[in-house]
């Protein structure tokens, strides 16, 4: 019998969402499924895990005969959750995470709760994909992706990517114009720039709605942004380490290192 | 008159916190200080942002004659809302976060909300800092390291870093031997090894405490873990760009991308 990758979805919309249930289905056609997911929505929640408050995980049957479990954390808890208390033992053979409503390239994917489940799996030595739609509604159409999906995610099965390394793959919005191919990128430099949107609740008081825009000034071809705008699926690997390497080259601290710490 | 440089001020632990309160002191002494950060604890929370519920901002007095304004939100929130409603039209010189109540070295800086303040700041274009004290306790110890938060404060708006740069700097706690000094540094390749206490409600249904372990075994010189470790400040510049241009090099999706879209 052929070896069947252990492959653990996860997602940050929640475990209901029609985006990982696309994905669990597709991720069964290529191996054995896990699902440990959030039990509520979790867009925007970062990097974020949970410390000040304890963790619900409770085993669901949504999926029929495949393993899932809801949590009441966020994505990396998930991850976590899965790696150290669900699968114990058992290392799984490719985290993925999506799909998506909703981009997540360029700076999105620091806000990215998608992303975080990824990057948590890569940090803990597992290949990881997440996988985003540039589609925000509550059911988007998966159609023209479904076949990208699969082959990007045997792609990563069969030919590892390095050790720490996440894909961050968002997919255009399905339109008259066919997908063109994918791009490896860079993660586009651009910014959302916020305009709060104020509003007074029925006892008088002021309330305040994040409504950003997103600002793009890099038009580079090797980026995200400019993939997904000519119909291109981008796929940007992504580190954990936040090091500035330019900057460590760059910046002059030896006046304030050479300051002696008595004389401070 | 002299300028005196704006300075905005958050942090992660909520703005009644021993360590904000202290940085604050610090700050008034260098610059106008305005002072927007969470009303409850925020730690862990990465780079989350709120999208899926209002916030609130209310201004609050216990700054005495600095204004001061505590927010609903996360540490990001709080930047993002203090740029574009508090502030408007004025642009912060310095944006500094903390002092962060325990460690945001390593790994720690992708968890940290402390962090995720400084880098909305990078995103934004100012120059910003992230300062952690590595003790965890409610009222640690500050006093050896408050002029070294002026010093580098001071050095920061005098020696502008390069856009898009947010300092990561972490002091070891008070002991018996003094600070050697400062070392600029890059992030140390460690993660949090989760043990997930499982206790009862009592209802008798489960519940999980994250209980992590700081695994490190990167163990060279240039790392920040290495200067704490030794007794130095370490100060990790870092980025919002989470590319992996090695990967992104070294990557071969060429069989990948062969294939033609129509084919798949």
């Amino acid at each position: 019998m052929q070896y069947k990758p252990l492959i653990l979805v996860s997602n940050d919309d929640g475990i209901t969402s029609f985006g990982i249930r696309t994905l669990v289905e597709i991720m069964r056609e290529i191996g054995e499924v896990i699902v440990v997911a959030p039990d509520s929505p979790q867009s925007g929640m970062g990097h974020a895990i949970t410390i000040g408050y304890p963790l619900r995980l409770d085993e669901t049957d949504i999926y029929g005969d495949i393993p899932a479990y809801e949590c009441s954390g966020t994505p990396a808890d998930c991850v976590k959750l899965a790696k150290h208390f669900v699968l114990k033992d058992r290392n799984p053979d490719l985290v993925v995470s999506g799909i998506n409503h909703g981009s997540n390239s360029s700076i999105s994917v620091l806000y990215s709760g998608t992303m975080s489940a990824a990057i948590e799996a890569a940090l803990e030595g597992v290949p990881a994909i997440g996988f985003s739609l540039c589609d925000y509604s509550a059911k988007p159409d998966f159609s023209h992706i479904r076949q990208y999906v699969k082959q990007i995610a045997l792609h990563v099965l069969h030919n590892p990517i390095p050790p720490g390394v996440a894909l961050n793959v968002n997919f255009p919005a399905k339109s008259a114009t066919p997908i063109k191919g994918i791009k490896l990128c860079r993660q586009a430099i651009a910014k959302w720039k916020e305009d709060f949107e104020v509003r007074l609740d029925p006892h008088g008081r002021r309330y305040f709605w994040i409504n950003g825009r997103f600002i793009n000034n890099d038009k580079n071809e090797e980026t995200d942004e400019w993939a997904l705008e000519n119909n291109y699926i981008s796929i940007v690997p992504c580190t954990f380490d936040l090091t500035h390497y330019e900057a460590l080259k760059s910046i002059n601290m030896n006046a304030l290192i050479a300051e002696q710490p008595h004389k401070v």
